[in-house]
């Protein structure tokens, strides 16, 4: 029993990055959390063709972690939610996505969400997403911070942008909520929460949390079906 | 520190049906689930004279709860969701409403979610409040049982009429998911889903698993905090 | 028989506003319109806090002011329309928010209407309003002044702020009608309107407007009913 | 100084129906409100080949009665609100359709507004009407009487259809308001709001009413204008 | 030089029908029209798991036929438009979808689409496409079939039950064109149009035809570049 | 047997402009395409009054060119698509608009589609077609040039001008595809797109490719229906 994160990338360092972001939550939850990289996929998720070449390893790796260890819960935890759709079907186990569950975490802490993306080729992805979810409404704006790889390591250029790009989202497109749309952002949470004051959701957190809740409602069915 | 349920009407049978209806969750609750009635409101909530009526006291409540017994999170127990955005204007803690949590809940179980509410006059306000949500494009439809309160206690023209009205919601409308639209519906969730074979959200279990994953989240922030 | 603004804050100074604001209606009107402070309010709706705690005492005005002096119609006189709901449940007589009046009106001088709020802190509020009327899709932006109390009283800079929002919503985001998103802005309208060269509308004129036709169409059904 | 009232066919019994239904509001008027049939028109409205046929016409009437007769307001009196964009841009006087008024009216006494149209040929037309008003979230449905000109004339036939539409639209659809769909169904107003028990807008009633309102409020600017 | 048509499952029968269906079409196209089976694949496409199962393959063989024989332009034929965003993304060629296409063409035929599709687990499906096309205003109800395979290949049973719930379409949920929802049904299309009086879509006809738009599109863009 | 294009003005320049445009699809059409002034039409559709007087002329000028030779498909070469709904009521051959095929083929191109206008008086008339056709979740923004016609014939001018605009479409507003919305600017087409790097749809040739394909389509019936 234990709630599956699964990085559906195969880099080491992002899926580090998600095991800290989300360790505060570990002494909350019945189960333990644990973190995978998927083997054999890219080293980060950002074409249609990244995406779809997780989608059926994804699958397989989380009938592979429910055979070792019954699964208590799964996530995915990239942010275009690739084989979501999937592992639903397939799996009678709760299945959540990191953009999902950031998207619904911030329907309760503001009206308009702002979502700050790495590239603003994903953003046309995500736009699609949330097409699909029927929340456009509810989106303010979802703004690129345009950096490099090579920016992104840089840890002062990267607050900087995201400082910028998040006040964007808050003044000029009415956010009340910010969403980081990415899956390794985590360490800078705190810090630009508290300079836009407004409520900033990391997308692995929110899952995360989200997920004990589930699987605290999943016991009650099992139990309630017992009797 | 505890979930506190307030049933914002002054029933103790649908507060102690509430009660029942999360029992199974409180064994993976990391702190207490209390439930409560509003002493002095309306024996049920069926128009906005007893929404309103109820918003202040609601706030007097939570506030006492708060300063008895320091609040882990708030659950407003009816599903129209009334106060919510005062509660979560003043109070410093996770505020969640049954209404909202269910349909969050839903549209990670299905596509389309179609509502069971008890009469059709709630079934106006449901539209108000899901298009202030942003949501009426996941909506399937509304349907409203048209019992009277004599008729409710009467378990098998209920559970017949609950599942007359969720078949229509499934086979005429498209809907692939049932949320039940009133706090106490819950004792029929079970018996419902395993006949028309989607899945079937009860509101209050709904929040409270979804407040226990808040729960999480706020332990998380307050130790990242300290650190 | 009088149409009965109710200005749900104790500021008299916003009342007498509000009173020269529709004064130029009142050659136009069968009866008599009045403008009311709500005593023991507060100064000013600056929050859902201020919303909530008129809603009531609302009620308790509009049925006093009809035992009193048979009323015609009521009006809401505040842009978060508090209380419509409960004053349209409770009263059989024709109930006017000015945010809704507004919008409505909106609708018939453009495609798109931008909204000069006061403070970011409402928009919120307002999106959440607009999404449950359903119109989400007729808004340009909704933009905040950003303006302290004491700067407001000056009014060459709030001219100068409002004109520079208004430009905004008009050339960035398209707007091609401006809706003056507070009860107290009316002095403004018509310099506004040169300036910018689109419809300006005053939320408490369009909803004072709106009464005058829908008390004839009350006094019609009556005599209708008569025959 | 005059609200005209354009039936944009040729058929007087039309013209003295609409004159009929808006008699009651004419106690209430400032301005006389004139009805007239657009001479050379078709006999009724049924196609976009009518409607284009009207336009121009429509407006060159518009025209001579503002000659003989300063008008206040104009009403566009066919439920496809023909010419509405062209006689708002050509003429500086407020114009109102029954179509726009009735929707518009209607979005205050309801949540969701159900049309009776008389064929479901007209019904495309007025979803892409719904569409660009940007309503499409407040409409329960539209739903054809299907009767036959000759079924139209007799009263039984046609109340007992227009009951039996209306029901479908409350009870399957979720209407908490009807529109009657045509400029002459007025005479049924009554009866079927006290049969169905909700709120029944005829259209060219509703606009009369707002048309009202609409020449206070210009009055009073035109006033504003001269100090 | 081709027109490539994949049908992504491995049914032959299933790809000489649409071979069949768009035969007509080929007189009228600059290039051949070929269809493909995709070997490999499942016989049907019933599951996410089917539709996940058939993407990369479905690129490899695009990209095969493309080395073979250069293409004009890709359309997939299963009415889930499986692969799209990734063929679009990876193939510098015009791709289509037979669901997107239909959707498009009927969006010039009518008003309001109705969809019969095969069975009531592919209409969630269509819902979250149609959410991400941003297009379910256009919607007017997308209702199963509900046939077994058996029952499919019994042509009058087949034929009465697309004209039963075809008609559903148009008279009870305002549907003025009806898409065909699988890539099976051309045999039926004229036919059930002639029934009932409002187009009629084959998706994969709609397809070809806007395939062979596409390429006339590519060409002149290609002869403009040379110069 | 022709493909007739309509320019609703009597700009022979604009005909002449249009015709080079399509020009490149000639040869992968089956049958010639015709390029039409509307004589006696106004120089240039810049307002509601001209487009209302040219659609029944427009409808003439189909009827009479179905009568000398006739026609295979009709595209009404204005942005505004003036008649398109009484062309296709009225004439049983495909009619297609530039605007409504430029956004359907933006559609296939990009996920949310930005609109060049000349003027800022258009945009709104654009909003409430877009609002018409129901894609309203899929624009990114219409921003208008503001040139006058002398700036508009220096090519500079217009093509920094056309680049300034649709530079902010993409990088302020999310635009990932980009539509020119009058039927003059083909000739800055290819420049505009490989200077921002995503698709850029001429409205006037986006309707010929898709005119193309639709007589495809309709010839097939035609043999279909001789069988």
């Amino acid at each position: 029993v234990t709630i599956h994160i699964i990085n559906p990338n195969s880099s080491m360092s992002v899926t580090h990055g998600i095991d800290r972001a989300v360790d505060g939550l570990r002494a909350s939850s019945m189960v333990p959390i644990q973190c995978h990289s998927l083997e054999g996929a890219p080293k980060g998720i950002e074409s249609q063709a990244h995406i779809e070449s997780v989608v059926l390893p994804l699958l397989e790796k989380a009938r592979d972690l429910d055979r070792q260890d019954e699964a208590s819960a799964f996530i995915v935890a990239c942010f275009s939610d690739p084989g979501l759709a999937l592992l639903r079907e397939q799996i009678a186990k709760p299945v959540l996505g990191i953009a999902e569950s950031a998207v619904l975490t911030a329907m309760t802490l503001g009206q308009r969400f702002g979502i700050v993306s790495i590239l603003s080729a994903s953003v046309s992805r995500h736009m699609r997403y949330l097409g699909a979810m029927g929340v456009m409404d509810r989106l303010a704006a979802d703004l690129p911070l345009e950096l490099t790889v090579a920016q992104l390591s840089e840890e002062k250029t990267t607050m900087a942008r995201l400082s910028h790009v998040a006040r964007q989202l808050r003044e000029a497109r009415g956010a009340d909520v910010i969403i980081l749309g990415c899956a390794g952002m985590a360490p800078y949470r705190r810090a630009l929460e508290q300079e836009i004051g407004i409520p900033v959701v990391d997308p692995c957190q929110a899952a995360a949390a989200m997920a004990i809740g589930r699987v605290a409602y999943s016991r009650m069915n099992a139990l309630d079906g017992e009797i």
